[in-house]
């Protein structure tokens, strides 16, 4: 049992005091968990754009000021009341996307997304008394996204943590609380890609190369990278992408010069950037009466989609996914597994290790599209 | 074997001359089939909205003078050479929708969107040579969706002719020809609606009716009519809409009545009007994690849907339906024995009867929103 159990702990976590602003290492007072909570030493975080887009201040939806991170491992320092199914100890990964297995949504054997805390974590406060467990000072820090990655120390519901095999390398795995089962699942869960299939990704960042690595598994016949950053090309290959094209060498739409590459459109597509144009393109670009395409990327807010109705009445279907529809208690420990069989990459998508206190020079190389993930060690 | 056979007949057809102009009634010389064909005598045709809305000139693939009509039954007058599978005297229904079972899309066990005869189709003459059966003193007459059923005597496809059981009266199941098929197959074929299901329906015409009648016999729990003009819900009951919503009677949008009279939204929404608002409506009043949208009406060209892409990244899946997914040849005839057994409605969607002669009269009635069906006896 943790000495600190039942005590406010005090860590350094960045903060993001406001939009746009570098973030700042503070120390930080991390409450105690209460029941239904789970207070979790972070080891290892990774950075994400949803990170980013929240801290730019264009997710209107953003608080401030906030502990970023949703994409991280640790090892569980201490468990409110009632919370059973983990223990201190226990190595686990944070999960923005909660799975209780008591609301409609879990029971309905449909779909990935809990309704349970989502009315707390979406204004960065926790369910029990709708307020935060960090602060500096008195002062209340909110919480982000149900995670809060970017502390030494946070707290989550119990329904939102997935307890691995302790053998996992957490500095490694941590890449399984976002991108990596966004991809994968992108594939395996929501387009459910048969062998055979062509299929096509738009954006050939962590999440598209995890997309590729999916539709490799899936039997893919081809797998058509799409990036405007040609040097994404040789990477690409080692995940599965079996041809590339680059929109700017081409006059034509890039839907048209995908559906003339694949006799009349591919029969899967991924959008993996966020950009709405792109998202139409990637519907598109997919086969009369049969193509599917999955939005993965996510938009900015207030940006709309569009197409012609008959796209979708001849036989296109137009879906999206979250977390690419894994059930993230029940199915991180799973991905967990399959990455320690060598059955998944995840080191593979690991370009730069750092530390905490390097925080914004991580966010600048991500900025510059100059990493895919970087990991940060947070205890030095 | 009739004695017209490998004869010019020339019979009586409504011709559009020119968008928006009335049909008028002409004698007509229509060709004997050629290698592939077949020449049906129509005995009766319904009138569908598509009809109309070529007609109108909005239609921008709509090429004139031509021949309408796509929802009808028949005889087989006479085959072109190579045709086995119909024979004169056989009962028939021309299908706008062919079915050549040799084609990637027919053999690709995913859609029924058959590829074979499109081309000549969708430009109105015949795929043996690129010219029309139809002409009136040596001017040809284009053809129409490949059936052009409001003549006396047609000319299509062989693989766009499903043979049915004679037994079947030809004056009501002309109707399988195109609006109550394409009902019943978005919700079992695209939507595969399930038992327990709530289902929204917007526009409650013809089509909107046979999607009901096909949520009811798929078991749905609820069935929400929605359409601004009161007077249809009571027949709406008959074919298993359970609720109505008139969209006048609410100053909220019209999906956040539904989701708020269905504790989050519909299971499975049906857009049977062709109106692009209407369509997004549709998408955003299913439930969020699981919700189907499909969009049956067709819309006028040049016009988008639009929606943000948050509403697919949660969970929602758009897709569209054309002749309900149906495979033609196979499956018409499968519909006509459902009908013969009592398991379908047909007879109850056709409100008027009249003749050939009196076509812009029934016009008329569609556009005044005053019938459902009407069905034209073409031969007096």
């Amino acid at each position: 049992m943790a000495t600190t159990q039942g005590q406010v702990i005090t860590c350094k976590a960045a903060v993001a005091w406001e939009p746009n602003k570098p973030l700042t290492i503070e120390d930080v007072q991390v409450a105690p968990p209460q029941a239904g909570e789970v207070r979790v030493k972070i080891l290892y975080t990774a950075l994400c754009h949803t990170d980013a887009y929240t801290w730019s201040g264009k997710d209107p939806e953003g608080l401030f000021p906030c502990i970023l991170g949703h994409e991280a491992a640790g090892v569980v320092e201490s468990v409110g009341e009632g919370v059973t199914e983990v223990q201190p100890g226990d190595h686990v990964i944070p999960c923005y996307q909660a799975e209780c297995r008591e609301c409609k949504f879990c029971k309905s054997g449909k779909t990935n997304l809990c309704g349970k805390v989502h009315s707390a974590t979406g204004v960065g406060v926790m369910l029990e008394d709708r307020k935060s467990r960090f602060s500096i000072n008195g002062k209340p820090i909110y919480h982000f996204m149900g995670t809060s990655t970017f502390s030494q120390y946070t707290v989550v519901h119990d329904v939102s943590v997935a307890k691995i095999d302790p053998k996992a390398p957490l500095e490694k795995v941590c890449l399984l609380g976002c991108g990596v089962p966004t991809g994968l699942g992108a594939v395996w869960n929501t387009a459910k890609v048969e062998p055979g299939s062509t299929v096509a990704i738009f954006g050939l960042g962590t999440v598209g190369l995890a997309v590729a690595e999916g539709a490799k598994t899936a039997g893919a016949s081809r797998v058509i990278g799409v990036d405007i950053d040609s040097n994404k090309f040789q990477i690409a290959k080692d995940f599965g992408v079996t041809e590339f094209v680059n929109p700017k060498d081409h006059e034509k739409p890039i839907q048209q010069v995908i559906a003339d590459l694949t006799d009349g459109g591919v029969d899967y597509s991924f959008e993996c950037i966020g950009n709405v144009s792109v998202m139409r393109s990637a519907l598109e670009c997919t086969h009369k009466g049969w193509g599917t395409s999955v939005v993965v990327g996510v938009a900015a807010s207030g940006q709309e989609i569009s197409t012609r109705p008959f796209q979708l009445v001849t036989g296109r279907v137009w879906k999206g996914t979250a977390f690419g529809a894994f059930k993230s208690r029940s199915q991180v420990p799973w991905l967990v597994e399959k990455y320690l069989k060598k059955e998944i990459k995840v080191d593979e998508y690991i370009t730069h290790n750092m530390t905490l206190e390097e925080i914004n020079q991580a966010f600048d190389l991500m900025h510059e599209g100059k990493c895919l993930r970087v990991v940060l060690a947070m205890h030095g």
